[in-house]
């Protein structure tokens, strides 16, 4: 007879987003006549630049004729994007990264879902407080994480990095030695980063413990600050202990077309055996690379008028976030984030939990955005909203707030 | 210090493909003036149909502005793909699959390699011999399969039921009792099928035992014959033992595309528990939805257009395959496929090894094709064609072959 992994059964609820999209979809049954403006989930709302989609149309017809037609591509990407990636992203701001160690995939969630298989399965994972659900829910699915406790939103057997107005969400180094560390910044929820120096400490550390950082730089294009890392690898050190997740999905809105890429160093050993020979494994057997045509498109994204439009939106989402953050300031919410990334993060007003603000918003304000508490049990009496809507949605969404 | 998933290591040598193409590049190298025809590995080399090709155009101009720009995708697909499927698929053949037990992803490789994430970590699974190898190997990787035995080509804990010319390739039902149990028919890489009344008795034998049966039905577009289920729901009882993964790689060339469905019958339960609920689940956290424009593609294919044109497509292929068979038979081959399938299992000839047989053919005849023992001990001794080349190619091929 057979029997399920158990594992998954240990998940608490639903995934964060599916709630709110049930809250939201019987709210707006109820009071059809309301306009929602939506600042919760982080998808893009500006379409895909011009130049990215000329790209699409000229790969679309390659497929057409046998002659330019492309079948599975090879599994670990395209060089064609591999090389641009290495030199764009990497060589050209002095991190040492080549094309072999980046794997294209078909976007950030899968990759930092699926990363935490090639790692022995008592591995110890550390994560900061709140945090994005996935690298957590992965692991508890992977029978990593221990008990869950419903009254403190805890895993036994996860090691949590608190990030709040008290530290001035940066991380301290933890107490007990992880294996897998998950930093992601510029951060998603808070939207807050750490500068160089400051990660630098994590890399030193986890070469020194023997650790494994998964490092989600999938905003790294929203940095406007000096000395704000765009990678792990600007950090000495990293090859021999950082794995870093990029996005198309934030810098060039391919939330709907699906692209992301890993970079495994070969210098991350254990023994004599490189986590970069497993994740090639893995792309081989579970994974079959991802589209051509996208892969194509991701590869117009480093050209230079692909650059100079997605700049652009960047520029565009960025003003949004201002208008966010201080529209909130001027009636007196405390707010970070929003200066290097596209989230801004505030703390609740009058001691309201994330999901009494959330229901409070809706319904008073409709306008939706996304309850501190379900990143982790530190997020409580926090509240996401991101800058990922229209201009004129933002605008009225943040009127509408500063009018409660 | 951070240690690594151990049962990779077990993993003996490389991905099948990736051997064969070291080995043909090897060659290539050696004899840069032969012309190396490829029936290996099983890619298309048709374009994409021109109405496919329509649509991918219609909806990258979609992407192109705001109002009709397209996010992220629905974790489980768009309900215009997930209805057509279920109204073309299932319903028009008297099957009784619904929408919503339609998952959509990115190809029947990452499904058949993720199915086995939702089952016990300590589920036995049964496979033909020979198999598609991510069957196993994804189960070597998530550490069900026991010890390796290099000498039998066998997991200590794996049930293998042969499928050779003595059983006439129809696998019997395993003495010992397995919890999973993989079978694609038409059969890759035998390119032999079952009647549905063999089918049956699969269905009858996993609801009687409690296993699930993982159908691998990617082949289904090539079936000619009566009397061979396009799906296994048309068996009676598949809604409470069945899983059948699809795909669009093989009835419309999406292998560069990326675009399959499992089917997940809520019927399928353990205890209160329906292994629906748990891959959807997976979808939701380790999986972000196959692109719009992919999706948009994967419904043309079901238009009255896209119909016609894939279908000549399929025609054109099983050309190929009739001359690969009938080709090798006149000059004294054992053969079978062929006739359902786009694949012709030989035997090799004077008790060759299929690795030998592999040298010899790359060598004399500068043809690829995939030694059978790749796929399993029991495919020691034989060898695979596919029908997926060019017309012109299939022909010279099997002239060469045919001068040995």
């Amino acid at each position: 007879m057979f029997r399920v992994n158990e594992d998954y059964l240990k998940l608490p609820g639903s995934y964060l987003f599916s709630t709110i999209a049930k809250k939201v979809s019987a709210f707006t049954e109820a009071n059809p006549d309301k306009k929602i403006i939506r600042l919760g989930i982080g998808d893009v709302t500006q379409p895909i630049a011009p130049k990215i989609i000329e790209s699409l149309h000229n790969s679309v017809d390659e497929m057409a004729h046998a002659e330019t037609f492309h079948g599975y591509a090879p599994d670990l990407g395209y060089d064609f994007l591999r090389n641009v990636i290495a030199e764009h992203d990497y060589k050209r701001i002095g991190a040492d990264i080549s094309a072999d160690e980046i794997f294209v995939s078909d976007g950030a969630k899968s990759d930092s879902g699926s990363i935490q298989e090639i790692f022995a399965h008592d591995s110890k994972i550390a994560v900061c407080d709140p945090v994005y659900p996935v690298y957590v829910d992965t692991n508890v699915m992977a029978g990593r994480t221990g008990v869950y406790d419903a009254a403190t939103g805890k895993w036994s057997n996860v090691i949590y990095m608190p990030c709040t107005l008290e530290n001035n969400f940066v991380p301290e180094l933890p107490t007990e030695t992880p294996d897998i560390i998950y930093l992601c910044f510029p951060n998603n929820p808070t939207g807050t980063t750490l500068t160089k120096e400051q990660l630098q400490v994590w890399v030193d550390y986890a070469n020194k413990v023997g650790a494994v950082i998964i490092y989600d730089a999938a905003y790294e294009a929203y940095i406007t600050e000096e000395n704000v890392c765009h990678s792990i690898y600007e950090c000495e050190g990293a090859r021999t202990c950082a794995i870093e997740i990029r996005s198309f999905s934030k810098n060039a809105g391919f939330t709907g077309l699906r692209l992301g890429f890993t970079v495994i160093p070969k210098d991350i050993k254990s023994g004599d055996v490189t986590l970069h020979s497993l994740w090639a494994r893995r792309h081989g057997t579970k994974f079959n690379g991802a589209p051509y045509i996208i892969q194509r498109a991701g590869e117009a994204v480093y050209s230079a008028e692909g650059q100079a439009q997605i700049k652009e939106q960047i520029a565009y989402y960025m003003n949004n976030a201002k208008i966010i953050k201080a529209g909130l300031e001027s009636v007196g919410y405390k707010t970070v984030g929003g200066v290097n990334a596209p989230y801004i993060w505030l703390k609740t007003p009058d001691n309201m939990t994330s999901w009494d603000f959330f229901d409070y918003l809706l319904e008073k304000a409709n306008v939706v955005g996304t309850p501190g508490s379900g990143f982790g049990p530190s997020g409580e009496g926090y509240f996401r909203l991101t800058a990922f809507g229209s201009y004129e949605n933002t605008v009225e969404a943040i009127e509408r707030i500063k009018k409660l």
